[in-house]
């Protein structure tokens, strides 16, 4: 088992994790940049609480994928001095020498990307690889340290080969090299006395004595800086201040059409007011995502308490660093437009697998987006997101919602959220003559129930098209039909709710059952079943106004009635 | 509209695609090879068929991609001397000056990365570009054309902000520009005589006579060269040769256990023998993905007719050449792990748009990778490929459904296939005992029928799964129940099929029905509906052999006997 793997999270002290190659590298830079926005937050004169240093070890893979190059790219940015990346460079990978594919001059790559670069000259001197990490620490750039190397070190017929990648060597194979090696052929899993004393004194010694001087330095700290010491704590324990969702905004009826990402702007101004370590930002979409916090300065080595991340184009390593300021005790919020989630999609099941509460925003939400057409038009990709096991997909109704999503995003600890957020201004619904939006929290509820006794009809969707269904339920009681309206915004969550509770927003006797959303159809049977209908855009979208595409394509209130009247 | 919109795939001549950013420098760098392969296979003396260059525009966003960078990284690699990059580097990005978050030194970055770099020095000095772009088009490596500019140039108010980015510039704003740039402010969509008196000599009649020469030497070149010039036609008509699979494998009873990845490479072998237009490869799995074809090159510079493509650990950038082959008239298949389609998954949607048919082999389908653990085992993967508009996914169940997959991906000329095969080894059913696998192409059919008239039960599944349908039918049968089992390999097929073969195949009136699926439930009930049930994996995997993670997380025969009980 790999030492990134994510069971590592139940470590204590091990924080790294990674998973498909380069993402550990984005984790790191996130690290990195927690580090010194800790340190800028919390460091005292005479107490250097934050002070350590971030180690990432990697490989040839983790060099040649796009999110590591990324990584690279904002941490010589960055000028993330506290960050170190020692590259094994045996120039191996599965398929044979890396000279197949691969002959970039990586130090004149990292040095161009504003790396610091040193180049080790033997893998095996354990005294030179100690003074190139010396080096590497006291550099005022991130620093790679490239240390070629032989893979299978001392293995006579497997040395420098790919056979040595991806199997074990065998046991003859080990015989051999253990003998290669000077050690006793006859012993296995074997520790020297010399390993053993170092281990203990430097590991197990020092590491106790470092610890007790921290501890000791913290409640002196305590003492003298209670308020920060107590948001410390808050960090450690993964827990949010006290009334952290108090001022989050609520809307009135005459509110009128608020584009769901300008609430969601709303309630985030609101948020990070409430909670010092919320820190992210947007892949060159601030303005566009609602994402930029208002009177914070951009993170830099010249502000590195700054709570504005500026990513750059570059949404995969964006994510990865969230997982990685999320491992360090930060609340990340990353932000793109929806239909770029594609470009984050590996890090979400990362996020889940670690239980980070990452905050996804993503905007522009479907074929809303309008003239940019097809290429930048989620479809599937709600669909997509639901599919990764514990990730919470919420695409709420209206503003009033989403300040309800926001406040559940903010409260779940334990995982990462997706807020899924439309482009165009959404209609806030009357509060006083729909359910409370607080039924948010259960992902489904009764937005609005007919009149006259046990609903024939159940109307669902969410986000933008919720107000559709509200329409056509309104013609269809009309029309002397009895119509309950479901607001969906978490398939999710409303899994998590018991059976009663389920049973009760969707009674299992009612069969005609239609559901809409502005995207693929996909997934949505599990609501309504064979005898229901779902409409939905199950092809690429266009570029044309919002309004007429979501005519020409048919999510209209109409829909729904002809849909009702095939059903029955 | 962007001149790299999909919709331009309807223009003859405009090849290019792009959609989000830095897949165009993907695309390029396929097309760049194409050119190269076609150049080596068809070109004869005096008959240069192939020989043009490949150039893409970018900005800054592009270059800050990582998929650009992947791209950037293998076209160095490669040594693609036909291939030039104008990078449009005005430093401006939707948030602001590209300082915000972006300090590389570019040309540093390409040159350590085997690129030639050129520097204008003046955007608006036409005659200086082109004697950048004479250099780029000499030189032996690929080139990159850095030509620094500004944004929104001649705007007074505007010029050189990030509010030239992506807003028009108003209608003031418009006519002070005119004014700055000595034009008519009163004339809109005004082109002067000398502009298309320029066009009409170089573009229209220049080209008129360059195709018309070209058309002269291609039909003196089909006298000469008749068996070149019918693949040359095939090619461009997006054929297959005749007879293409017929020596498709297929399997008897006694093959027994065969992972469907190793037949996949049997089928694969065959098929590149009769299509000598099959290039591609593998993001360092080949072996693995039994994706190596056998006696042929590697694609390099000094063998630039070699089909095995060592993409290197570079998925996102393999999968957007891929698009740049199938873009230039190659049938380009690629491969990694199913879980690593993750890292390929805007590419897919951009296949299925541009009507590309790219043939993904994925394999390592499921908890079946075994001891790899969460990271590598593919969970919602299958769930979220089929969520994909146009993408048709094929999960075959054995040998021969194998071999029916790589015939209908082969077959298939108006977009992508992604073929979803095991890591272990999957029992042979017997040819005699069910069903032709010629069903696959239906996409669901009746692969075991009930002996005792109409079906009390129906149970289906894909992949690894059908024989354990089979197991479980077998048991009902023998307790007297009517048992139909369904093999369903493509959700997409079976969905093209007329009403009545798939009321056929699950008749509305049989209600008990179970799925099974080693991956997310995500989407069954679309077939099973709110009475039936789904078997499948809802949360990551876990590390162990995988007979021991089939039996702990309940995928069995006895889980479907259970789950039809109780529907019942």
């Amino acid at each position: 088992k790999c030492a990134g793997h994510p069971e590592y999270r139940h470590c204590p002290g091990v924080e790294t994790t990674t998973g498909p190659l380069g993402q550990g590298l984005g984790n790191s830079v996130g690290m990195a940049v927690a580090e010194r926005f800790l340190a800028a937050h919390f460091n005292k004169p005479g107490f250097d609480l934050v002070s350590h240093r971030v180690i990432a070890l990697c490989g040839d893979g983790d060099i040649m994928e796009g999110v590591g190059m990324e990584a690279a790219s904002l941490a010589g940015h960055l000028k993330l001095s506290n960050l170190t990346w020692v590259y094994d460079a045996n120039k191996i990978t599965i398929d044979g020498g890396t000279d197949l594919c691969f002959s970039e001059d990586v130090a004149g790559r990292f040095e161009a990307s504003g790396w610091h670069v040193v180049t080790a000259t033997d893998a095996n001197d354990v005294d030179h690889l100690d003074s190139c990490m010396q080096e590497a620490f006291g550099h005022e750039l991130p620093t790679l340290v490239i240390v070629p190397s032989r893979i299978g070190y001392g293995s006579p017929n497997k040395e420098n080969t790919s056979g040595a990648h991806g199997a074990p060597l065998g046991e003859e194979e080990i015989r051999l090299t253990k003998e290669a090696l000077g050690c006793d052929p006859s012993q296995s899993f074997h520790v020297p006395s010399e390993v053993k004393d170092a281990m203990t004194q430097k590991a197990l010694e020092q590491g106790a004595a470092t610890e007790n001087a921290w501890n000791e330095m913290f409640e002196r700290y305590r003492a003298e800086w209670p308020a920060e010491a107590g948001q410390w704590d808050d960090i450690q324990a993964g827990r949010l201040p006290e009334g952290f969702d108090a001022e989050l905004p609520t809307y009135a009826a005459d509110a009128g059409s608020i584009a769901s990402r300008k609430a969601s702007g709303v309630a985030l101004q609101s948020a990070a007011a409430a909670v010092p370590w919320m820190v992210g930002g947007s892949a060159d979409l601030a303005g566009s995502n609602q994402t930029l916090l208002k009177g914070e300065d951009a993170q830099s080595a010249e502000t590195p308490g700054g709570r504005n991340v500026f990513f750059g184009i570059r949404e995969h390593v964006m994510a990865s660093i969230a997982n990685g300021m999320a491992l360090s005790g930060l609340r990340p919020f990353v932000s793109t437009f929806l239909v770029f989630s594609d470009y984050c999609r590996s890090v979400h099941r990362l996020s889940a697998m670690m239980g980070l509460p990452v905050i996804y925003v993503y905007t522009h939400d479907s074929i809303g987006v309008g003239e940019d057409g097809p290429t930048h038009q989620p479809i599937e990709h709600v669909a997509s997101l639901r599919s990764i096991p514990g990730l919470t997909v919420i695409r709420p109704a209206d503003a009033n919602e989403t300040t309800e999503a926001w406040r559940s995003a903010l409260a779940r600890t334990d995982g990462p959220t997706a807020l899924i957020l439309s482009r165009q201004g959404l209609p806030t619904m009357d509060p006083d003559a729909v359910a409370s939006a607080t039924g948010v929290h259960r992902g489904a509820y009764v937005l609005c129930e007919t009149k006259g006794g046990d609903p024939q009809i159940i109307l669902m969707g969410t986000g933008s098209e919720v107000s559709l269904c509200m329409e056509a339920a309104e013609k269809l009681e009309r029309d002397g039909r009895r119509v309950r309206v479901v607001s969906m915004p978490s398939w999710e969550m409303f899994e998590t709710q018991d059976a009663a509770y389920r049973e009760s927003v969707l009674p299992a006797s009612c069969r005609c059952r239609v559901a809409i959303e502005a995207g693929a159809t996909f997934g949505w049977e599990r609501y309504v079943g064979l005898d229901g209908r779902v409409i939905g855009r199950d092809d690429f979208g266009a570029s044309a106004p919002a309004t007429q595409l979501f005519q020409e394509f048919g999510i209209t209130a109409d829909a729904i009635l002809n849909a009702v009247s095939e059903i029955e």
